[in-house]
């Protein structure tokens, strides 16, 4: 098969072009595969759809067909019945599969496929039951309606991801996220082909696992809410039935205060501890000079070593600001005597003790930049979120590595920004051959000081898919239309697995509302996202903590305005002087409403406490409207703005740029585009 | 306190009309409670809210507050920490529960509460935890978004049900319903004061519970759609927890083709048996003549007492067409020597047969209408679906009764339908005092030869709360606006609870396009319902089986059209001449979107194959909206229509009135109006 590796939007015009006029439907695959070759005609799928298993036989490749058909089922509306798999040859879906999955996930186990459709029949074929699950994926993406039924189109793929880890971890330690709500995220993961689970269980704020052996961990140290080990134990199978690893997280030394609340003679300081309600870097940290904590930990990771069942055990590392440390006389007199120059070397004293008793309930060692010592074992892996220089130095080191860096995705950014990120980028790219295959992956990370079960997944999805793409599809896989394009499609799929990233957001407009009319705050909200970064703190007016709700427009408005972003592509197509009178006409109809709206959102305003702060932010979106509107008509009739017009629109721009409520309204840089090609050189648009 | 009984917008226009002019809130309560006092202020509700917990303890009590504290966070989004239960008289919410609950939950159990809500605090007294789960769902319904924060207006509530037996009832035999979707429906039944499940788990189509006496009933019977004995269990102690009855069924001797197909000697012909596809009445019946019968019964029903704890057990006991018994030979002679005169008698001796077997094990015998017979014992329930003459002839006899005629929502009836539909009307208001007495209450029943896990809560609700209103509420409740009013409220309150009535629908129409633009669509689906009572079937062009996908317009059109209802009521005012020029204008907004909606929609119509069969009825549609713009036009210039004209009109109203695709377009009769008045004397809308 001739390597063609395309871009969506090529793939649909070739499909479109062909010749049988009927076939006409996008392919909507994410992750594009690594080989896609499209045939001739298409497979119709009706009720008397079947599925044989040859080759290879064990429960979890059936579960995965279950959970196919059930899939497949609800993408169609087809009923439970009659889509028994059978052994016939004459299925419809011969599924060819080589070999079984180890008993535990392993890292690197093959998740390669080969997936074939036909008009007469498909056939998926897979050295393991994973690849397997990949494949079945990828057909799910394929059925389409058409014209005489559901159908997949003649196609020839054969795929296998770039990275072995493609992860998403989530912090439940700063925010409790129930069990229902990870298994509907795993749902999504397992449709972009995500592989880790990475669960962040303990934080200052709160310590989420039922410890038999120390109960008070979470007895103590969890306002009550926590997984019982049962509960662990459900979700961890219901990952595996999706062919995702689950590595757990316990941080350790610092970000610990809520092990401290039942144990405080673990910390360096004798307490007593309460469980943090505030978000930051805490002093609390582990005592790594008393034997005791050893004691307790070789207890404690030995209980999760067999809990998690998982090769790798993440013991965190990062951000110990050593305060407690250099306050104590007695760790400094044991940092002396072992001849320690900073905190640096205690904490690697630790984690080399604590590398032997990861290592000693055999497990693999995983941690964050922080725990890169020249005393680190060479087999522990580093999680990067410092960036690619730090994970190109722990390479070169000899450690394999991850990077976070660039993924985090409780930082607001766009999905094309998380897109234009790679693991082999930047300095990495000037490493070996042999130091690149230390490149294990990535994680997306799901930071919790701002999310809730009602809106993280609105924080997750739809973004994350563009970051599977990133580690499943190849490196040149990097259109970004294309990418935007597809990625609506994964949202609606990712609906129909019962994710609430869009469902959520009427019923918290309507909350912030007070009102059931949203029409007026669902156009503000729909054009502003929070701000970036780590600007929440520095904007908040009062010190946010855990016990503060998450009900303000801007944990409802999403990180990502697609409006926004099509205003944008539609200013710029009038500036390169493309727009149609249709384009023209939707850029007015945005402006005026934006223009219009303050007046009518100005009875909610007056009406609910929630929606209070959002007034300037609407003055702003109005004054937006009123300036891009009047920009359009000097554009319309050819004529230059006077000089002190567009100072003043610039500034009013300026002005409305600013954060406000913590949100940031995304349409002003198109809008400032416009006053600027309104001042400049007069382009003839197209009519 | 004074008896108050007042319509929501009696109460919204008091509550309006106070001197707090920030008090801006409508009381959306359903089902409406007893009795209502409005009081001066407001109880503001933030994170500081506290529940405390007088009186008698229970866990059932416990377990009911924090389902209640679960609800108001999601309700306000406030955090799940600091809003703990506590014993201080100082909580925001103080709770006097006088005594506890039975072990099972029984019939009749006191569930009145009492909630009084002032500027400084609320109390819910309750003689049982099952009043304060009744007050807390009132409490929840009671929060409103306002000026100054979340609020509670002062407020105080007396109240307690009209019946005792407030059921849904849910057919998991004709299509399988999974647990997770019957949670989320008991949910919202919670929320509407609804508190018996009755759930209907075997049919000629599939036999949903494991037996491990009969491991064959599930096992050859349910295409392996069944639930398991745990899975059993966890939904009763869910159900408990919201304070839901359970009330299994297990319909027999008739409907009962799927025992057949793992034991054919049950059945009154020799077999074999496969589990039924088709819907209807069917010949499989159990014979009543052998003595292994009554002891697979025996065994059967004891093990099922075990497993539901309900004091009462259906034994179903519908429509046995007599036809296996009738070619029986032995059946004939054993009821001609026991001069039994006809069938009826036959499955009289039947009944009285189980009845003793259920009596024996512990049970209260509950069965439809058919299984009244001057032999069956008194202490049997009868569930009417035949009305309420059925229904008043057992009580005379006896008997305790249910009504379920004029609440099957599986007909597609509108709200004010079944709202309208009162147990204790017609040949019931003239029973006496003690016989009205064994009126127990209702189910609203949902059948389900058309319903998925995908539709089936679309079915559900919103209908169901205008049932349960009358279930609950005075007798003289019963204002169909204020009823509409306060339902389209609930309906989104229920969303919150994971309801997907609304949730589904987009998601349903797009796979019906094969688009994502469904604009067109909707605007078809949205004044289009199923076809009334049985007609699906006989406008069935293909007989429709449990093997029929459920993915056409039909299954995801909503049972009843707001907009229809919105648009009649324009209509109704226009001709009234009490429309202004802004509903003139959103009616004349409405007929141009229908007439242009045929061309808007052609594109999807060409590209996918379900939805071809809405074709005549979108040029209906588009028919109708011209015609009513005509006749508005005609209506406006005060001009009476030629004859001719409204001939026409009449015959294409007339012609669009029909059902296509087993769908009726529902603004037809509307127009029809609007034509009739355009030929009639001239009215002088107000402009």
């Amino acid at each position: 098969m001739v390597r063609t590796i395309l871009a969506a939007v090529i793939l649909c015009a070739i499909f479109m072009s062909r010749s049988e006029a009927q076939v006409q439907q996008s392919l909507n695959l994410m992750p594009m595969p690594a080989k896609v070759q499209l045939g001739n005609g298409r497979l119709l799928i009706d009720p008397s759809f079947s599925v044989a298993i040859t080759g290879h036989k064990e429960p979890r490749l059936d579960g995965a067909v279950d959970l196919f058909l059930g899939q497949l089922r609800r993408q169609t509306g087809m009923p439970p019945i009659d889509m028994k798999v059978t052994n016939s040859a004459s299925a419809t879906l011969v599924i060819q599969c080589d070999g079984g999955t180890k008993e535990v996930q392993q890292l690197g186990e093959d998740e390669s496929y080969r997936l074939e459709v036909a008009n007469s029949g498909a056939r998926l074929s897979a050295p393991t039951t994973l690849g397997v699950m990949r494949g079945l994926q990828t057909f799910l993406q394929l059925v389409q309606t058409t014209g005489d039924g559901f159908a997949v189109p003649a196609i020839s793929i054969d795929d296998n991801p770039r990275f072995p880890w493609r992860g998403l971890m989530i912090d439940v330690g700063r925010h409790f996220i129930p069990l229902d709500v990870l298994k509907r995220n795993l749902d999504g993961m397992a449709a972009v082909k995500l592989n880790v689970f990475h669960w962040h269980l303990s934080e200052n704020q709160g310590f989420r696992v039922e410890s038999k052996k120390f109960p008070k961990l979470s007895g103590m140290g969890s306002d009550g809410l926590f997984y019982t080990q049962n509960g662990i134990r459900d979700l961890i199978a219901y990952a595996r039935e999706r062919g995702i690893r689950v590595v757990p997280e316990f941080d350790m030394p610092g970000h610990s205060t809520a092990w401290f609340v039942g144990y405080p003679e673990l910390a360096s300081a004798p307490g007593p501890y309460e469980t943090e309600r505030k978000w930051g870097v805490f002093d609390p940290a582990m005592d790594p000079t008393q034997e005791r904590t050893y004691k307790f930990l070789d207890k404690f990771i030995g209980e999760m070593a067999k809990l998690f069942p998982d090769q790798f055990f993440h013991i965190g590392g990062d951000e110990v600001n050593g305060k407690q440390w250099d306050a104590n006389s007695k760790i400094q007199e044991f940092m002396r005597s072992h001849g320690m120059k900073n905190n640096q070397d205690l904490q690697a004293y630790f984690n080399k003790r604590v590398q032997a008793i990861v290592s000693k309930h055999g497990k693999t060692m995983l941690g964050w930049d922080e725990i890169l010592h020249p005393d680190l074992p060479k087999t522990a892996v580093i999680q990067s979120w410092r960036g690619q220089e730090s994970l190109a130095e722990a390479a070169k080191q000899g450690y394999r590595v991850l990077l976070s860096h660039g993924y985090y995705i409780d930082l607001m950014w766009p999905a094309s920004q998380h897109y234009a990120v790679d693991p082999m980028s930047d300095a990495v790219a000037s490493l070996s051959p042999d130091e690149r295959q230390r490149i294990l992956g990535s994680e997306a990370c799901m930071w919790a000081e701002y999310v809730s079960p009602e809106n993280i997944d609105s924080r997750i999805w739809p973004r994350t898919p563009a970051i599977a793409e990133r580690l499943w599809s190849p490196q040149d896989v990097r259109d970004v239309n294309s990418m935007y394009q597809r990625l609506e499609e994964v949202s609606r799929r990712l609906e129909g697995l019962g994710l609430t990233h869009n469902s959520s957001y009427a019923p918290m407009l309507r909350r912030i509302a007070g009102s059931d009319d949203i029409s007026a705050l669902r156009a503000l909200a729909d054009v502003v996202e929070p701000v970036k970064d780590y600007a929440r703190e520095q904007l908040a007016t009062v010190e946010p903590t855990s016990a503060t709700p998450l009900n303000r427009l801007v944990d409802a408005a999403r990180p990502e305005s697609t409006t926004a972003r099509q205003f944008a592509d539609l200013v710029n197509g009038l500036l390169a002087g493309s727009a149609n009178a249709e384009a023209k006409a939707t850029m007015r109809g945005l402006l005026n409403r934006w223009r219009d709206n303050q007046e009518n959102l100005q009875p909610l305003l007056d009406k609910s406490f929630l929606l209070k702060e959002a007034a300037p932010l609407s003055q702003a979106l109005s004054a937006l409207g009123a300036a891009g509107l009047a920009a359009m008509d000097y554009l319309d009739r050819s004529e230059r703005v006077p000089e002190a017009w567009k100072a003043q629109q610039l500034a009013l721009v300026e002005q409305a740029r600013k954060p406000q409520a913590q949100l940031l309204p995304m349409v002003a840089p198109s809008v400032e585009k416009l006053i600027e090609a309104s001042a400049g050189p007069i382009p003839l648009p197209a009519k």
